[in-house]
């Protein structure tokens, strides 16, 4: 059977009763970690702007969108919500192919649900489908496919979609093909806007192109049945190197979801390690920024191939710079959300540190890894060498710190009842519940 | 200057007096053919089943659509519109490129037109920029990105689509920079889609998500400034070879436009001269189908690339096939639309002689060219070299062949009507008349 027949069969025929507990948890880690993403970035310019622009093409506004009071119809909304959930760069990652998962599925999953009454058991449901679609179609071009320029959230994330709503729409395995398919053929998504809005905005494309896939592949529209395997189809074209046995191997059984993580900084996650080394050396010698005289870290290569940005005027550009990381965690000795906006950019003491940074790229550092080496005017070295940062598959984030970073985002007392519903999506008869309450009140 | 700004640049700084008349001539061309070709697809059950699945997410339907009653907001008009100009595969071709070219620039801007009151002069206008940007934008990465499975339409017509809207909606050159980006980084479409409907929502999918980009860059919505040429731009990433000088040489005085063609013959142009020589040889020798034991083509590489097609069932299969077209061109001395429907393609006679055609890829052979032989069962042998075929740029269709093509999509008497319409395109003073007229009576 062909690696796209054989993945939508799953999906078509995968039943509730067959998710494991664990998995059902991390799935309602994930949703309780993009929901609290979701309203931090839902005041973001970029959110604006969007909103701005879609409202006038929207059709009947039958959907709600996550912590914003604007209504759209579902397609929009899934925009919408991918903007949102994506923006602040603090939404979750699988480090064995860099997809943030969460955020393309849950997005269209979320303005489905938000239209149509639908229970949190077939909500989480679809979601690990989309989870395993999307992850395994990353893994099969993994990490080729990243290497040459693709954002994989976008490329890999419309496959999720398009499976998740797919399931909810109760498709066929033939119109689930072709829901993959036309999946497929809108995977797009370029590293090159990164550090732009049409970064977020890949989430949000990704959500609405594989919601709109489920919706025309339910009504009959047909697309190319090996649009994963084929010889001009996703992994053939948009990968110099895949595997396809990823695709399929262990399917039903070893659940992606469980390769999950959370970010505890909103910020390019391969630059986590290196922050863990500074925030460690400010807790042990709070050196005085004016002290710093050069700082030098070594990093994997790939560090420097994502966040390599030295000209830092704007907080969104901060999210991608080794520079900017390291010296917020020297001078502030953390690397929340107020790290990492315009003003942060612009303060002169980490402006000074930013300058004083130099990154080697070292073959012998893993992506895990960081070596942090501090020297201060009085001829002081410090140094830190960080095995696997905060956040890491390792050492993850418990519930409670996944509940400390939704309210650093969400900081106003109705969010408890958000948090609450998150953990209890199982039980809830009607999802739309829960995007309700993100609109509660003034977050 | 980078090859995006240049291109940008150029874009909105152009004025109507700046365009040749031969250009304005060709456009008009042009759009007639997309017009003829959109009312004859609109019958299509690909526009009946997208029309079915996208109306209950269509915004305020301000727009109409080409030869259809339903109306749409601006940004799903688009879609369909693609869709209607594409699916019978008549529509234009640069064969520089292989690129499509009018329909997702066409299909933007007819939906545009509709609901926003645009002068001919302007809509011919943005059409020829969108035609450029499109065009050089593929030139720049033909051939290896259309070799590696790329459908170019799709691909470099979003960049069309974004330019043209983006010139109509007055961008800035900030402005058209971003929409370019936010193009680009929508670039899709797998060739993997050939056969299925999937194909012609390609042309579609470009048309829509270039407007998108225009009205999102309008609104301020930033995007990654070197969509073009950037390390993880759209030629890096979606092209192993590419040639960067072709965006900007001669812009402004070499027109893409002059190397557009028509198709005669509504199915893959890579096989027009095998079609060609097979008309030929009916007309002189008119063999009976079942005389005919053997047909032996030998072709350019690209065809069995593209029209390799042998298990035919559909009419839609069937313009993807070297084996049909020759054998319809044998059988029926003709290549019309009547040679590509469902009942042709079960028509007995020609599935006598389609099982008797064999094809030889030969690099000797360019793709103008094709080489026929045939034997009959008393074996006498009938044999056709064919140089260029009619519609190739060598040997133009007339206007008045223009006509002929158009009418045979639209048979009807109110017809006349929308061609005179075209042809005086340059004197509207609202291009919406245009699309209502090919409203006006049942086509």
């Amino acid at each position: 059977m062909s690696e796209t027949k054989a993945l939508a069969s799953y999906i078509v025929s995968s039943r509730f009763e067959d998710l494991p507990p664990d998995v059902i948890d991390e799935a309602k880690r994930a949703l309780l970690n993009f929901v609290g993403c979701a309203i931090g970035g839902s005041r973001e310019p970029a959110v604006d702007k969007a909103i701005q622009a879609l409202q006038p093409f929207s059709g009947e506004p039958t959907a709600r969108l996550l912590a914003r009071p604007e209504r759209f119809d579902p397609l929009f909304a899934s925009v919408i919500n991918g903007i949102s959930g994506h923006v602040y760069e603090y939404d979750d990652t699988t480090p064995m192919n860099y997809i943030h998962p969460t955020p393309p599925v849950a997005s269209a999953l979320f303005a489905f649900a938000s239209a149509n009454p639908t229970s949190g058991r077939e909500f989480l449901h679809a979601f690990v489908m989309g989870f395993e679609a999307e992850s395994r179609v990353g893994n099969a071009v993994y990490p080729a496919h990243y290497n040459a320029g693709w954002h994989i959230t976008a490329t890999a994330g419309v496959f999720g979609a398009a499976a998740a709503v797919g399931k909810l729409l109760r498709l066929s395995t033939q119109e689930m093909i072709w829901a993959l398919g036309l999946a497929a053929t809108q995977a797009s998504g370029l590293r090159e806007m990164f550090g732009s809005m049409a970064k977020s905005f890949h989430a949000g494309h990704a959500a609405r192109n594989g919601y709109l896939s489920a919706v025309l592949a339910k009504s009959g529209f047909t697309a190319g049945e090996h649009a994963i395997e084929g010889p001009r189809g996703f992994a053939a074209v948009q990968a110099s190197e895949y595997d396809l046995s990823k695709v399929t191997a262990g399917l039903g059984e070893d659940f992606q979801i469980r390769y999950n993580t959370y970010k505890p900084y909103p910020c390019g996650i391969v630059v986590h390690p290196t922050i863990d080394g500074c925030i460690d050396l400010y807790r042990e010698y709070h050196p005085a920024p004016e002290s710093i005289r050069g700082v030098r870290v070594r990093v994997a290569p790939l560090v420097l191939d994502l966040c390599n940005k030295r000209d830092i005027k704007q907080g969104l550009d901060s999210k991608y710079s080794i520079y900017h990381s390291a010296a917020v965690g020297l001078v502030r000795g953390k690397a929340g959300l107020k790290e990492y906006t315009d003003a942060a950019a612009n303060d002169p003491l980490i402006q000074r540190v930013r300058e004083r940074v130099t990154a080697v790229s070292d073959r012998s550092i893993t992506e895990d890894q960081s070596d942090v080496q501090v020297e201060l005017e009085n001829g002081q070295i410090l140094h830190r060498f960080v095995e696997c940062s905060l956040g890491n598959l390792r050492r993850p984030l418990s519930d409670a710190q996944l509940e400390e970073k939704f309210r650093e985002q969400a900081p106003v007392p109705q969010v408890d009842r958000v948090i609450d519903l998150c953990w209890r999506l199982d039980e809830l008869q009607d999802v739309g519940e829960l995007t309700k309450a993100t609109n509660a009140g003034k977050f």
